[in-house]
């Protein structure tokens, strides 16, 4: 049985992040506005109102909350390699996507929000090298740092775990 | 031996367009502006300058004229909805892929000039109802009509023919 | 008494285009989505579905019908440039400004709909010489030769005729 | 003599934020995109590239800049808004001025990455009531809280600032 909440199962990072992986990864984070847009094409809003499964976000949720997720991220790229392993700023990301700006904005709007975020992104990590890969940032809790290698293949994993949340939802309705 | 210019094959009308049939072409229309983007997310300036083919037209040409042709395809759904089978104007896309815009404005440009050119024509499409459908265009030289019908399949066909030009590019060279 | 209709007067072609009066006139070509784009920034929906004069258009449909025109002008300078006085295909503004998608798009789709097409415009007249704006058009009834260097003058008004559309009825409703 | 750092004078807050004063300064918030989009417009590589006074960041520093800015300022509003008093991180806005994104990203990408923003931004402060705006943040070094209200009319401000930055450069330069 599936976990509808993993369609391409949890994030995994194995430690090794090679030149072409970290060349896979910035691919990843480039194509995902396009993908992101794919995948919601041609929904209408009662579906886009329909939870991607049952007691989940609905879609116009999901894709509001991805650039809200990628802006800290890219906010959290910028704060590492600009501070000696600054410690970042935890959000609240079930109670980000109950404000009003998730349920009244059309998703259009953080459709072209995302495009233009990763473009901005993906210039950044073209120009970064190995060392600015091993900068780190800490977790406010638990203290632990996360370099921003880690950092690349979650967020090269993030978009399409939230895309194939939609595909599913989309193959399991037949829309 | 596959012919590089019709990667998915050139395109062909049947003669019959179901309610079933439309609903698809619609959903076509509106995911072509994601998969462009998809199909060149991380292509830097060297990638975007190389001919999707020997002595066919480059990425960034094809890019470009995409939103060029269905501009063109826009605007003559909206002359056969409000005149009486408009002779319309045709357009030298060969000419036009030469000109100076097409080589200096970025693409990023042109994805989003897609992306909210499909918005206002898929609102568009889904008002029409079989009727509308049946309006026609007239040719400026044959002289024959084509329907809005034939004009929805041919332009369903027309953006995943372009992203195959790109994506079958990728697939050859490796990027 | 002011004419509701030209708040900043018709249109006017004096017959001199000098290299001056032709970059002043780009330069509001190139300034005409930001000023659209701040004349209806913070208007509700009703505001949007108020007539800019008594049996006007709506606002929404004024910011609708900006990039319907403009989409035409652009492919319009296009044609002169790759044909030799090409002879024009008319449409009805009026009818398309009642067609669905001007009544079911909201109007961000359009404000970035003219951001792209400027930028495509924009680099375009400044590829332009001083020859290429003496090509011409013909008008399929009167047979009339429109030149480009005319054209520019008049969507240089163009754009700035509508919002002051806009901008006027702010000002009589103190919005 | 004028401090062209300061073109509309510093920031100052009186501590009366009235229902007007804080429509006014939405509207404000809201129309920043189109008036940044609208500055800029026609200004070649060379321009942008010029600095807005001896010793300032380049126009396209600028432009950059404001979407940085924005997007940690709306995440604050969502931070304050779902947490109790949470204490913000800096950033060191110079730095990232300087880091590749920065310079190598065509302006339209920030221009866009404002709109989208803006537009969500807007959504969220029209939905928030006198008692959200009494909610504050918490400043990481001096402990001061800052009201959402002071936030609103720090920003009202921030756009306008970089706008007239630019404006003025182009009054002093004759562009």
């Amino acid at each position: 049985m599936t976990d509808l909440r993993y369609p391409i199962g949890p994030f995994a990072y194995d430690g090794r992040m090679t030149d072409a992986r970290r060349a896979e990864c910035v691919a990843r984070i480039a194509a995902a506005p396009g993908q992101l847009r794919t995948v919601v094409a041609g929904l209408d809003d009662a579906q886009l109102d329909t939870p991607y499964r049952p007691g989940g976000w609905t879609v116009k949720q999901v894709v509001h909350h991805v650039p809200d997720s990628h802006m800290n991220a890219y906010s959290r790229f910028k704060l590492a390699l600009t501070e000696d392993e600054p410690t970042i700023k935890t959000y609240d990301e079930a109670a980000w996507a109950e404000l009003a700006d998730s349920r009244r904005v059309p998703i259009e709007v953080s459709l072209d929000l995302l495009d233009a975020l990763h473009m901005r992104w993906v210039a950044l990590l073209r120009s970064m090298d190995a060392a600015d890969f091993n900068r780190g940032l800490r977790h406010p809790e638990h203290g632990r740092v996360l370099t921003l290698k880690q950092m690349l293949g979650l967020y090269s994993w993030h978009g399409r775990h939230h895309v194939a949340h939609i595909n599913s939802l989309r193959k399991r309705e037949g829309w």
